[in-house]
């Protein structure tokens, strides 16, 4: 017998959490430690309770629901978030905790007792858009980050995190840092167009992207547009575009896991007959190869170099942010790969370019990944969708690989 | 003898000039029928009254100050500006004014009787930022805009060109397009850095330059910085990078009075892990010479054309304005030159890459125009400057310029 989860069960719980902070046109508003996210989670620690979990708040407010197995060894913990981006969806973060929750239904419904624990966890403000503190569950519930630390952190609305946390009343005792798992498990939304464009039902991520990111300032001198002869000249717009033209250059010749992209850029005085004298640029730069992420990143300064004797401007860097890329864990992708095999599932094995608790969790213990489709490639966005059979799909995968993992010595 | 101008006149009149709509820094702020406009009005025809000139204030408020001639025919006109931008110097049209002042007193001084009248005339609102209508006096003086329609203009502060005209006394009765001038003469700032870093006294204007001014809209989609892989893309900033690096090919290969500037975009969403869903750019195009000009737009629009299919965007072209190039009267450019040398000045031809008075006067009379040096090529700034010396250097060879064609048939 194929031991398979129940769509219907799992999408009328995904449909229940989407209606809290649901706003109108079909979106998501769930930011961290809001009223919205404290009824989410009540949603969830009674969730828990109907599968008869035991549950812990942590230190940080990471819910923990632990369905106890026939050893009292490291679980299999299954992860995700329940926070939204401003105007999210339904999918990004709940499908994984949801998928989680099924899973273990389900094992309850077959009566399978597991030789190791299997754990689901809801990792507090992954997003990091009220609290920039991105991750800041995934990395207190590995010890990266302490409790009292996390508790500082201030938000864009002034609010303090630990605050926050007391009057939603979710800062829990259960010490962060205290469990280490087996194996870590998310299942997420692909957030790009890949698997959907290549209808391929299942993702298995090899690794997630590092990113480095950073905000170029180029010095020129602004000038009439009509008067002044090209060739004395200094102009920032133009060597802003040379740079976005050239980071198209990096990503091709880095393979195709590598990404560059500017995103934002404004020109000073920004005028139709004026030089620009100054240019500001937004660089995100992506690599799940921490050399080769490197390789891209002395190119990028190697060609400002260049450009500020080329252009004759002086051009100021910032390195914003680096993430260094974790792969998953080799024994889970293969476990990952042949549950979907045995399903009959079509599957791709890939990278995340995008972050996710997946990622911290890489470098704590053994992890995997498992991708579901994003209609169009679309996330963060109300209209981000995946089907029901699709999700069906991977919550059946994410069973598959637990019951693997769970009896398996690594 | 050689006559010259009287330096330290043209500099009192220049300073006392400058002193009505000063600002702290030592800027100007003189919009076009406002108070401060009025006042220095006031004080031209004062000093245009002094020096027993024949005053006239034209349906539009220019201002002509007639010296008779020899014979009642057409006359030498000396012309440009005293109104200024928001942040203005004192130079930047107030020097032609004032040298076109000082060779009449000079001509009084030496007690000169010229065959054709001179005359000197303040154009009204050549900067047109107040009432975008730019060069309206300059254009109603040769018929090419009716007082009527000009009346009807609306300033950025919703006030109605003709009652603020009448407001401050200056709508006049003599008739605007009455009088043809034998010969137009406009000195100015080069407001360019050529002559200045050259260590050239006198710029000969041979062409003014025209002007091509388009916004251009690219649509292409917005998507994860991190997940969208690079062939997947619609990267409308990108193409925005690609046109901006274009322009500059385009100046550099269609010789060096090509101007190519971006100076002004926008990005949208213009985040830094967004990949640009729209692209907003500014262009300016500028060359002395028609059939090049359009040459330069047509390979601007061939290249658009090719981004659509290599980027897979869309791209929206709006051509904001159309200003045709001029070219002065050869025979001017020439006596200008040969004043020039008779003096014993340094000079350059050149193209002006600024639009003036003389742009609308060269369709209509003969025209030169004659340039001085703007230090570091600064101008529209409170910082614009040119030394009392370089000013004398240019009065002279207007002054010079006066008599020859005062006196010669054209």
């Amino acid at each position: 017998m194929q031991l398979t989860i129940n769509k219907s069960r799992l999408m009328k719980r995904l449909s229940e959490l989407a209606r809290i902070g649901a706003f109108s046109d079909g979106g998501v508003c769930r930011l961290a430690l809001t009223d919205e996210d404290k009824a989410a989670r009540d949603q969830v620690m009674q969730w828990m309770k109907d599968l008869h979990l035991q549950t812990h708040i942590d230190q940080v407010g990471n819910l923990i629901g632990v369905r106890p197995g026939a050893k009292d060894i490291a679980p299999i913990v299954i992860g995700s978030h329940i926070d939204t981006v401003p105007t999210g969806g339904r999918f990004d973060g709940a499908a994984g905790v949801m998928a989680g929750l099924e899973a273990i239904e389900s094992l309850n419904e077959y009566k399978i007792q597991t030789e190791r624990p299997v754990a689901v966890v809801t990792f507090t403000n992954e997003e990091g858009v009220r609290y920039h503190n991105d991750l800041l569950g995934s990395r207190a519930f590995c010890g990266y980050i302490s409790p009292e630390e996390a508790y500082k952190t201030v938000g864009t609305d002034h609010t303090i995190f630990g605050e926050e946390l007391k009057r939603i009343g979710f800062a829990g005792e259960f010490p962060s840092g205290s469990i280490r798992p087996h194996a870590f498990l998310e299942l997420h939304i692909e957030q790009g167009p890949v698997l959907d464009r290549e209808q391929v039902s299942i993702g298995v991520v090899e690794a997630i992207t590092g990113i480095a990111w950073y905000e170029i300032t180029i010095q020129g001198e602004a000038n009439h547009a009509g008067t002044t002869p090209i060739s004395m000249r200094q102009d920032a717009g133009l060597t802003a575009a040379r740079i976005i033209t050239y980071l198209r250059e990096i990503a091709n010749s880095l393979g195709e896991n590598q990404r560059a992209t500017c995103g934002a850029i404004s020109f000073y005085p920004n005028a139709i007959n004026v030089i620009p004298e100054k240019a500001t640029l937004s660089i995100d730069l992506r690599n799940p190869d921490k050399t080769t992420l490197e390789e891209a990143e002395q190119r990028l300064l190697d060609f400002l170099e260049k450009c500020t004797i080329q252009d004759n401007v002086q051009i100021e860097t910032q390195r914003l942010a680096w993430v260094e890329p974790r792969a998953c864990h080799t024994d889970i992708i293969s476990t990952i790969i042949e549950a979907t095999n045995e399903l009959g599932y079509s599957h791709k094995t890939m990278v995340s370019g995008a972050v996710h608790d997946a990622l911290t969790m890489a470098s704590y213990c053994p992890t995997g990944m498992i991708f579901v489709p994003s209609k169009g490639g679309v996330s963060h966005n109300p209209a981000e969708y995946t089907s029901a059979d699709e999700l069906e799909a991977g919550a059946n995968v994410l069973l598959k690989t637990v019951l693997k993992l769970s009896q398996q010595k690594m």
